[in-house]
């Protein structure tokens, strides 16, 4: 068993050489065209290019042997499994009161106006605030535009206890304080919410938070699958449309998830980006397995809102095969989204994505991380095993997220900002070249600095431990 | 602990992670030669050398501390004085027979026309000749060129109940089979010795092997320093004089060992070094030592036999504290270097030298490598506590060295060679820019290849386990 601050440290090294990788990557690839005309030199760096991509796979094959010595995989799945069991149990015991009469309630609607992921985390949300204040949540979900029955013609009613949301007082969020005797209490959606509890997202509940740093490279990744996992507990009919589908798709490892998000999310919210842009993430991820397992049939399991991806990716790379399901594609056509056929796809998707061994994907889109959160809940840690093109890994609507200095960095630009070790920095995004964007609150002032200067600054928070549950079963 | 297999993955992410930063630093130091004349290329290759080197610096940082957590520097520092306490009481056990006159006996004389190190090299190898055949070795140095007293006049008899070669037999080594039973065997030097047995450098016995590989980086040197450490164990006025030295010279860390060998030296067996080469090292050294200590003192102890470079260091670096023995440097001038006071000169230099907590310096000479081998003997693990300008480790005389492809390397130019997993290559040197020069058993061809794309091949031997000598004490 490692330790944590093994753990913490080795994950450290790790992430200072890939944030070294994106820094190379993208320099060289800036000199070469500061090159053109000069072939000569031009050719010179595309070699560098080439060995220095050697490097880093044998180094990221490095890093994976030194993660698995001594069983520790195995202890990873065992501790996540421990852990999510003793997660799963807390949520049981605070969604099944004795007495639902008399249960203190957190009622969530899920009519918010936005697609099936985004509508997960807004349940996710409100499930957080009852597990806060120890309340039962109530999910009000007739006439979901996925499907007018209601969460229950797919997933398992989230309480077989209690599920009105009747009581003998009801407001809507305001100050805890205020509102702390009465029976239900009516949630907004995240971005309307004030005031704004300090366990919202990314934050995770200190009385697990030694085992979940030990454990895991990204605890509040975590801490919100264990959510969506409890949420979306499938009904009988669609654990058998799953396991169906896995046959008739033959989806089997190893295996790259690959999400493509385009049609309505192009307008305002993301940026365009190439079948090949994800490939290439593909390819790194296949040519460093086959150090360890040569001659690995490369697969990859590809979904998307776009009808021209998958035909796209089978013409360009005839190498690879593609596991893919049309009809889950055709059906998340924005005329025909809203609908019981496309909850199934978007359903189907989001699970073989979760199944993968690797995201190549947008993170701006909630599909994927979804996915990806999905995806913590079954493996060790899987917080290393995505790519994104676009945004780090954030919740919708969440409370700051800031990374902490822990070098010096004096500005090399007008576009970037100085640190001082200690200072926090509030993140809006990484440039995947070896620089972060944020805003410096000590200085006040906002623009890039190398990634690795800093570290993330977890936001740890006091939860009830629900010393009812026992941990061992 | 660490398990053996833990230690054997880190120390190679943090080889391949060596071996890149030397790749990277040399290609963009040849892409600047190539680019010059444009002004704006070479400013940004520049830049981007100096953040690589940021990356570096943070990486080694975040490797110690990875080979420190949970005590692990402490676990090496007890398990290398347990291995050691064992070792040398074998040697204890070996020297001092029951009864001299029946003993069997290896004869090494201390007339090899060489300089101290490379002397202190060869009665290296004439013990563990007779370690490795359980004979005691006796020492014949009357007349020694740096003390004509003999050995004593400075080191502790290396046995106190049989120093004499008398014996009713005796040879000059050949065939193993056909001397066993001769009492007096006589060692040649190892250059001439034939037959050459196996267990000459590089190499390690097996009944510690696996504690070594758990505990070392490099095995064979620590096994070498065994030795070293058991034959200059110093008399008690040589024990006085180096501490003596030690208030004299305010010697204490943290400090950096840099041995400059120039004068004979220069005329066939090594190149002309400047002191600006050697510091670039020291300066990484402290960069990155400032990472975790802010503001530390820059000390340097500084040995050569070129009374230039002391007042050189010292003008062009006034920054640092040099700690220096002016006398010994002079000592060593060509025309005085054969006498008593040289002795204690090069003696006291190669102390100070084995005490600092890193050594630059070229490993062609043995002065050296010899603080090199002594180093082993006194820290858990420095076997990466260095930087040779020149050669790679190696004792002279050493039976071949050999590393293993771990990774297959189609060649890119008429200088490398092809490499296929589990070749053995024969390595003649590491050119410190990611590639080292060796020839490949396989297909007979020598060149260069990616040394990252190789392992060390260790030649571990059956030897004697003196199962007499008890580990505990
Ligand atoms: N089946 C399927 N549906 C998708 C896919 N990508 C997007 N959609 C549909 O588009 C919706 C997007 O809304 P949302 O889940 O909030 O994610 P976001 O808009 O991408 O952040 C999904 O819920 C699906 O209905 C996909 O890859 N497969
Ligand atoms: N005191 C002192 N003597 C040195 C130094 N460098 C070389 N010498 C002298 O030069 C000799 C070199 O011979 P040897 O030990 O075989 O090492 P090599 O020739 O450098 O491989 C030493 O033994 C010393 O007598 C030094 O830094 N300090």
């Amino acid at each position: 068993e490692p330790s944590k601050d093994h753990e913490v440290a080795r994950r450290r090294v790790e992430n200072t050489a890939t944030e070294y990788w994106y820094y190379v990557r993208h320099q060289l690839l800036n000199l070469k065209n500061e090159a053109s005309g000069n072939t000569q030199l031009v050719s010179h760096i595309d070699k560098m290019l080439g060995n220095c991509q050697g490097y880093q796979r044998t180094l990221n094959s490095d890093f994976l042997k030194l993660k698995s010595v001594d069983g520790m995989d195995e202890w990873r799945k065992k501790e996540s499994q421990e852990l999510t069991n003793l997660v799963q149990r807390r949520f049981h015991y605070l969604q099944n009161p004795k007495d639902c009469s008399k249960a203190k309630k957190i009622v969530c609607n899920l009519s918010k106006g936005c697609g099936y992921g985004c509508q997960l985390h807004h349940v996710v949300y409100c499930m957080m605030v009852s597990y806060a204040n120890s309340r039962t949540l109530i999910l009000e979900s007739k006439g979901w535009r996925y499907a007018a029955a209601g969460w229950e013609s797919v997933f398992q009613p989230i309480s077989n206890t209690c599920t009105t949301k009747t009581g003998t007082s009801s407001v809507f969020w305001k100050d805890p304080k205020i509102i702390e005797d009465v029976q239900v209490i009516e949630m907004p959606i995240i971005d309307s919410l004030h005031p704004r509890p300090d366990y919202l997202p990314l934050s995770f509940p200190k009385d697990l938070s030694d085992r979940l740093l030990r454990l895991h490279g990204d605890p509040t990744v975590w801490w919100i699958g264990q959510f969506i996992k409890y949420l979306t507990r499938p009904q009988d009919h669609l654990k058998q449309e799953l396991e169906r589908a896995k046959q008739k798709l033959g989806f089997t490892g190893p295996i790259v998830g690959v999400h493509i998000r385009r049609t309505d999310k192009l307008a305002a919210e993301a940026s365009f980006h190439s079948v090949a842009e994800y490939m290439t993430y593909v390819e790194d991820y296949f040519s460093a397995l086959e150090l360890r397992n040569p001659g690995v049939q490369r697969r990859v399991f590809l979904a998307s809102d776009d009808p021209t991806a998958l035909p796209e990716a089978k013409k360009n790379y005839p190498d690879y095969t593609f596991i893919s399901d049309p009809s889950a594609t055709l059906s998340a056509g924005l005329n025909r989204r809203y609908s019981d056929e496309s909850l199934r796809g978007v359903i189907l998707d989001i699970h073989f994505l979760s199944l993968c061994d690797h995201l190549v994907c947008t993170f701006s889109s909630q599909v994927c991380r979804v996915a990806y959160e999905i995806m913590q809940t079954m493996h060790g840690d899987a917080s290393h095993n995505f790519k994104s093109l676009d945004d780090i890994y954030y919740f919708g609507g969440q409370n700051g997220h800031s990374v902490e200095a822990v070098e010096k960095h004096v500005k090399q630009n007008e576009k970037e900002i100085d640190l001082e070790p200690g200072d926090l920095v509030g993140i809006a995004g990484n440039h995947w070249d070896g620089y972060s964007k944020g805003m410096n609150h000590r200085t006040g002032k906002t623009g890039l600095f190398p990634s690795y200067k800093t570290r993330e600054k977890y936001t740890i928070v006091d939860l009830p431990t629900y010393p009812e549950v026992s941990e061992g079963g």
